[in-house]
């Protein structure tokens, strides 16, 4: 086995790794779980086939779905996190001086296996003291809540299965209603160049009930197209008005220390011309005409 | 055939994608010269078994080695390409009111297979009075070169076989003194990902020549890790000095029409920390460690 491979594959495109070892290969009561140890990323974990994460580059995809969420509220304490089984987010909003995380994540099987397989992922953020962690589904989790929110992040898998409820018009209208006055909800909204429909899709679900959106750009190595995005939809905060100065002033009274982040690459500029074609139903790629 | 898929590797990473037609493969005196149709991105040119351009995503990569070099200039009239042999950048400098552009092609299979597979890439430009297409090796046209050229970009292969000597020291040389005393200088440097060694290698030798660099971010759909860089080095005009506003003043005044480039998202920030490992020689991805 020095030269097993393995390969994802979205719809015409396709993405292979070459691999040290097969670590684990379970059916949860959700999903095919799979950990394997890649040359080029260390260990990562698969679920139905789908890279999910790798220990050396998640650091890049958990702090852009948090910092730019979390340093848009001014006092974020209470956070709810759907999904993200793994606790990279849940890590990085413990940078923050929150006072409550809730990780709602469907499959508990994910949770064990990142605490065995993926430890540096969540680091301590298990055991800390301000994280609820419940095993549930988080559509229904939504629709019996009573809480208030400050900050709502989704890191779910893509639209199928399970998790297609997660990118539907009443979800996003429950995480609205469990939102406080300033509340920000931020959702992986898929790839740049493979999923634009998503994209404009959830941009235009989240546009009817929220006032100000912006996409974050979202480098993630191990995901097809690499490229991904991720939409933060805000009910006060405008991110795109901020300056650099400010994000850094905000990060710096936070002393938060990031390894990827950066105020001046986090969200695709407002004047980018591919995403006014993506977001405007136009073909984003076409050869050239003149 | 219904299920024909091409794969390139690159060392421990491969990508995949599936193809309607094989339209061409030859071996040219330099290299392997393959055409074929892709599902996603129609059709794609591959050199020695790397994709190099493709009809539908070529725009942002010949946009990205040209708008923001030839803009920085205040006024670009004779630029030399050395290597690419699609006509694509040529296409682009020709947007801009410059005299003449000079293209320098080691290889003129590559030519006239861009011309017979994919003449949607250089349009009407290899017909323009203003383009001086020679079939020559670019390191020894400047060996003998007196011409003195406002912008010089190179749009080479990998560091490997012929191209090597386009990433040497002494290359870069001849390009510094071919440049006149407001001179620009670009070459594409690599996979932000997978390529931070020839990264940091290119900067280092440009840095020793140039004072001012900036790394510029191209991303392309269907190369290794999509996000590519590109070495911008100037002698005088600092990429990284001027506001968005500037750019579009700039822009406008040369009528400039752009399907991607805009003047909020063509440079890595400076304070970006994931390119200050990279540069640093530190270890830009591991897992968490605390």
């Amino acid at each position: 086995m020095d030269d097993d491979w393995l390969e994802e594959r979205l719809n015409n495109y396709g993405q292979a790794y070459r691999i040290k070892r097969r670590l684990y290969k379970e059916r949860s009561p959700f999903q095919l779980v799979e950990v394997v140890e890649t040359y080029d990323w260390g260990v990562m974990l698969l679920l139905d086939g789908a890279v999910q994460t790798t220990e050396k580059d998640q650091f890049i995809y958990h702090e852009m779905l948090t910092h730019p969420t979390l340093l848009l509220h001014p006092d974020p304490k209470r956070i709810l996190i759907i999904g993200g089984g793994d606790g990279g987010i849940l890590r990085q909003c413990l940078k923050h001086p929150i006072e409550e995380a809730y990780l709602v994540e469907i499959d508990e099987f994910v949770v064990n296996i990142c605490k065995r397989f993926l430890p540096s992922i969540a680091g301590g953020a298990f055991k800390d003291k301000r994280t609820k962690l419940l095993i549930a589904d988080g559509f229904t989790f939504l629709e019996t809540n009573e809480q208030k929110f400050d900050v709502i992040i989704v890191d779910s898998t893509d639209p199928v299965g399970e998790a297609e409820k997660l990118f539907s018009q009443e979800f996003f209208q429950l995480a609205y209603k469990a939102l406080g006055n300033e509340g920000i909800f931020v959702t992986q909204s898929g790839s740049l160049f493979y999923q634009p429909q998503l994209i404009r899709n959830v941009y235009q679900k989240l546009s009817s009930l929220f006032p100000k959106l912006a996409l974050v750009l979202v480098p993630v190595p191990t995901y097809p197209g690499v490229i991904w995005t991720a939409t933060l939809a805000s009910k006060i905060y405008d991110p795109l008005t901020i300056e650099s100065e400010e994000w850094m002033k905000r990060a710096k009274a936070r002393g938060l220390e990031t390894k990827y982040w950066s105020p001046n690459l986090q969200f695709f500029p407002s004047d980018f011309p591919l995403l006014k074609r993506i977001l405007g139903e136009g073909n984003a790629f076409a050869p050239e005409t003149s």
